[in-house]
């Protein structure tokens, strides 16, 4: 049997606007149901002092919920940031977009075992190893995309590219110390996770300054 | 290692439509989500009655649901009114969306603990407290994007900023009441909770009749 | 303290699309999240045919679940029709269409509860009135939405707006049968449940050659 | 009592676009809630090596979620290459529409299924069975959509219908094949529902290389 010619239309026919609408549902409901896995404490006949100390008791819980959706929030603004310069999506693109949202889509599963087992160092470097993947498989669709300004508008200023793949390469080098603190203390461990979207939300403020005070050279 | 600088596009890539489409994903599963706290009725063999005084005995777990769906439609349509007077997004704008987002979505785990706790003052007053830092959050949003119309249309009516302003500081006032309240009734908070939602929604009214009955000045 | 006047930008600022873009999420979330109340069979140990069997006897689950899917779709295509006339929304739109996804939101419950109780009146009787409820609001709000031609397009047809509300009508009335059939048997009330999409989907076709064989008098 | 005949306006209210924003809302639920059946282990004072053993013995689970994502991001590729073409929707091809976002949204329920008993046949069917039953309402939804061109562009090319319709059903065949093996190996069965999204997605760049070698005769 001779295959069937893909039809010429195929290329373009996925708009990279699909693709964003697909991963707004999928972030939006990542976040919104993270909390589903922090278990309501059930007591009966409570006394005054029993419901918040059961709601201290969950303080993991709390912490894993917040170091992965302030991670979420990052990883969703990198992905805008992202599409902001890509304009057009070819097979590959979608299918790293694919496992991006794959390794988005488990973060429940890692952040409730985090919440259970803080104390467990298996878990704190799976965890870890979760983030590093999602910041990689970001790091990658950069490459990817703009590798002979493959799918990014082809005026996109040089610099530009070269300062994006950069700044994706710094999160997972923290990611990765990260995880080796985890020998030393697995609740340092978390809050550096913690602090990677701060530190990466902070970031284009610091440079922005840097580039007013110096003349383009573009 | 010098810092790579920021590609100067950055603060405009993230359009503000972008962050609705979240917000909206986000409202949306949240508002559908909360039913899947209220536990369907497990009985075998029931006669006629179990099912109906099963179902009525579940009222705290309805009237939580009921307190916390118009909260989060009235949310929703504060930060739609909101986004339409901002016209751009810096990373303070969305950094404190995202703990807005944060807070909309832990509202299924303290509206589960009223449902359980109602006659818990502690519990009350956490929910109560959960509800006021939404309303701050939001209003703290209005006074950062409104402040020297950083980022409103720079054409936006002076007296409209104080306008919205000031509404959006009623709503913390009344939690603030409500959940003084709940020294005397943790019924009575929970009734004043699910009672703002409707004074906002019916205020616009009352306003837009006592605007158009004066001449503008503006 | 005298009451800010609102701003009067306020009753435009609330797109329809904005509206739509927040019930499309509603719908597609209690869509997909109605299968998660349908419990998997856990069996340690099964022989060939226990799983099957387990299966099979969840059919109350699945005939819940395809009752409500096809009411829901049925509902989205009434609410985008509708949507299709309605040019602008006022306070009193927005929380009519709030009162109809909290209605559509607790879906999932009333079908959990047929799955497991279809043998009682009670519960054939609870959900249709939730389905009722539902048609309801949906007629109310076209009553309100063409009273007057309040916030529809000035220029639609009379006779349009007069086909829509009675046709909104149909579905109640059905219901309301449906309903008082559960004297005589559960299942047969459900069925007729059923039956409800399945002929607001076929109505349209039968009316278009209707219309088309007679010469327009608009 | 004489049936209001229907608005002329009908066919035309129910944009293509509403369509896609509800498919992807779905997808991107379906995609998320997938993980939400995996069970996170739960030990009381684990070992170090507990929690890692305990998660090996969830590999079905993880096989299972991996397949039916893959799978999930084809169908939606493939919806979207579908409504690249498709121009104008009917009531058919609404309810077709339905009845896949219907199979869509039971994915879970499927997948739960083959992460708990992989080694049964009968569930290895099932699962495929769903699959084959994704692929052919798909086939079916292009078969009437271009079928006298009646709801695509009156221009698109006859070659490329063709090529759509019969690509098309290279999913189902595949399927119906793996299908069989189960009587060989269930594994082996679920490795091949994995390959096909692969295939899937190769097929059109070695489609792309053959038809740039010869001359376009259309």
């Amino acid at each position: 049997m001779a295959l069937p010619p893909v039809p010429h239309e195929f290329a373009s026919s996925l708009r990279t606007s699909r693709i964003e609408a697909l991963s707004d549902a999928a972030f939006g409901i990542v976040m919104t149901i993270l909390v589903l896995e922090i278990p309501v404490p059930e007591i009966d006949h409570p006394t005054a002092l029993d419901i918040p100390r059961a709601l201290i008791r969950l303080w993991p819980m709390f912490l894993g919920y917040f170091v992965s959706f302030i991670m979420l929030g990052m990883s969703w603004v990198a992905q805008h940031e992202q599409f902001h310069f890509v304009k057009r999506a070819d097979q590959a693109l979608l299918w790293m977009t694919m496992l991006f949202l794959m390794l988005i889509a488990t973060v429940p599963f890692t952040t409730t075992l985090i919440g259970r087992y803080l104390e467990q160092q298996a878990v704190v470097v799976l965890y870890g190893a979760h983030l590093l993947a999602i910041s990689l498989v970001h790091h990658a669709t950069w490459r990817y995309a703009t590798t002979n300004r493959r799918l990014v508008d082809p005026h996109m200023d040089l610099e530009d590219v070269e300062i994006h793949l950069r700044r994706s390469l710094i999160t997972p080098v923290i990611y990765l110390v990260a995880i080796g603190l985890s020998f030393l203390s697995t609740v340092l461990s978390v809050v550096v996770y913690a602090l990677v979207p701060l530190v990466y939300g902070m970031l284009p403020s610091i440079y922005a300054r840097r580039k007013r005070s110096r003349p383009r050279e573009s």
